[in-house]
């Protein structure tokens, strides 16, 4: 299983990039988003202060970075100038971007906005005080739809949360501390992944690895961003647990509703009940399935059950590069002018965190799994046990 | 020690914006931005699609949040009436912020920015088709200088820093993995911090913890932001550290060049010049010096030594809330028009971390340094040793 994108994945986003560029009357698409820049381009870099700004025109790759990212991005073949300023706020990178732009004979652009990012302060002219600028979002849009290429990185991601999640699992037990339970388990995750990918695992590694699990525990999973509370672990607690791994920049998402040691009648009760919503939410997918019938399918399910008020947010959103990424399966999906009707369905290459979740006022439950959508139904990404009794851990 | 801001902070804080605001045409304040929320009313929420907006005007706090930031705003007293929308896209978020805004006789505001940012594919209308926007960066400004109990915090977090960096030493050797020393460096700092504050670390807990040391070695450190290899280490390895911690959202920096078991005459040559360079800085900071001043000491030294082919990146950054903060310690400070005269000078309360680095084609040397600018000098607030000996890890 290779642990890096191909090289054809990017000539295939550099032709559709180019393709739309031809349908505009820009001379050029720019980028300052770094996602997007590593989506079109390859190269990867720390969003900062300091600008980075990626061009495309019908036949030339050109960008502009501080100092400091030369020797990175000249790693990167496809692209065919580098243009550096020293630092920001020294170097005047906007007007640099416009000086690479002039040479390009670029005069009107397609850029995903009007200037860099406002990130860690950075304050700089818009672009469109140098050339016409209309803006676009192509990249945002194209990150929609995965390729068989990056569908298999999340899913070798899926195989190491899974492991991740396994640890988090065996190192968990009353009077344990959460936040060492996590590091425990993504310390041997991490280099589980490390050990076997070797040299095919090449970009994107955070000081302490590649893969992690922790939890939120007890009242703090009421809450469906909670925090890992400072208390250690006790008998009947519930855990809300998430794990990923990052593969070339990919992403997944595991979560299970876990109970520490045992389970009182209640929390069972609203278990099966998540439990039950949740494959709802997954027999519903598939391709051509509106985003919103997903969401009212299990909107119907709470109000059968008399439990709405229990709900706080929606069925899940899609994950690749990003965390979170759209589409959302949201009922409110398709109720605006600006999508269109196709954009409000499930195509192939889709790929959802499927997590509705229940909060009552002391507690939380909610499972999240990544599932694929295929030309004829889903794929199941993430395979850690849904039942209760696989998520009791007993000493 | 205290580990979290004090009440009267934010009252400071409520009251500076509202003078500000009564200096403008505007009958509101609104903010998107998560951090500028956090800083003004002491509500921390992750950024994610959902917007979030909060409204001050002279005698009143609203926020519009998602349902899932409910039950936690509520939490947060100083917020007079708390919005919610289901989730986004279904909840029409500023729409449902005009509305407050309607309900609060807001006809005209000053906002951080003219709608929601375009985070995790977020997409939505502008604040300005609903009410009159002019656009202020109060927040960003008002973050240069740090009130005293603001520098307690990033003390305390440079303590927990120093002892997940002495656990990085202590666990470093030949064969080890950067990955693993990493994790248990930061699992045992964290673990150390957490039973220490007890009760009173209360926010912002990362899963794993909210202590952190890590590393880049051999190779990698020759990029300012390389990545930790998936390779082991070996004698004669330099090392990059990196060391901080999340104290109530305030953090620090620390950073060293290292070396493994022992040092060449090349190595040490570098490491002093380094050493030289960040002396220079350190010894030129103080209340009122220009920003471009201590930048260009640096940089003079370097045409002395011949050595402005291995630098970078300019001097450093402010530090707090976020990892990297204006002002920057750079040589273009002061070149803009719209920066004041007073602007581009130190000022009491604001805290840099001091990083000059040299970089050869295969290797990099930096240490960084936080300082606080006091009002008749500086204080350091990260101390671990610099000179050569103390950062050779030997057996």
């Amino acid at each position: 299983m290779p642990a890096v994108l191909p090289d054809a994945e990017y000539r295939s986003r550099l032709r559709e990039v180019r393709g739309k560029l031809a349908n505009t009357d820009a001379d050029a698409a720019v980028w300052f988003s770094a996602t997007s820049i590593h989506y079109v381009s390859g190269f990867e870099h720390v969003q900062t202060e300091r600008p980075v700004a990626l061009a495309v025109t019908q036949d030339r790759i050109e960008i502009v970075v501080p100092r400091l990212e030369v020797e990175r991005v000249e790693t990167v073949d496809r692209i065919d100038a580098v243009h550096h300023y020293f630092d920001y706020p020294q170097g005047r990178p906007i007007q640099l971007v416009a000086e690479m732009l002039d040479g390009l004979g670029a005069e009107t652009v397609a850029a995903d906005a009007d200037g860099a990012p406002g990130v860690m302060g950075y304050e700089g002219p818009a672009l469109s005080e140098f050339v016409d600028v209309e803006t676009q979002s192509w990249v945002s849009r194209m990150r929609w739809e995965k390729t068989d290429a990056e569908i298999d990185l999340i899913r070798e991601s899926a195989e190491w949360a899974n492991l991740a999640h396994q640890y988090l699992a065996d190192f968990t037990e009353p009077g344990a501390h959460p936040a060492t339970v996590s590091q425990k388990a993504s310390m041997e995750a991490s280099r589980a992944m490390l050990d076997t990918l070797g040299d095919r695992f090449v970009e994107n590694v955070r000081a302490n690895g590649p893969a992690f699990a922790g939890y939120i525990s007890a009242d703090e999973t009421a809450l469906p961003h909670g925090h890992t509370p400072n208390q250690r672990l006790e008998r009947g607690d519930v855990l809300v647990t998430g794990a990923s791994a990052n593969v070339d920049g990919y992403g997944s998402e595991l979560e299970r509703t876990m109970f520490v040691g045992e389970v009182s009648d209640e929390q069972e009760h609203y278990f099966e009940l998540m439990l039950e919503a949740q494959t709802i939410a997954i027999d519903a997918l598939g391709p051509g399935v509106p985003l919103s019938y997903v969401d009212e399918q299990v909107w119907e399910f709470y109000e059968e059950q008399g439990i709405t008020d229990l709900a706080q947010h929606h069925v899940g959103h899609n994950i690749g590069l990003g965390g979170h990424e759209p589409p959302y399966i949201d009922k409110g999906w398709g109720d605006y002018d600006h999508v269109d009707d196709d954009d409000a369905e499930m195509q192939p290459g889709q790929v959802y965190t499927i997590e509705p979740g229940l909060y009552t006022e002391t507690e939380g439950y909610r499972h999240s799994d990544t599932i694929a959508i295929t030309e004829d139904g889903t794929e199941w990404l993430t395979y850690y046990p849904r039942d209760l009794d696989s998520n009791v851990i007993t000493e």
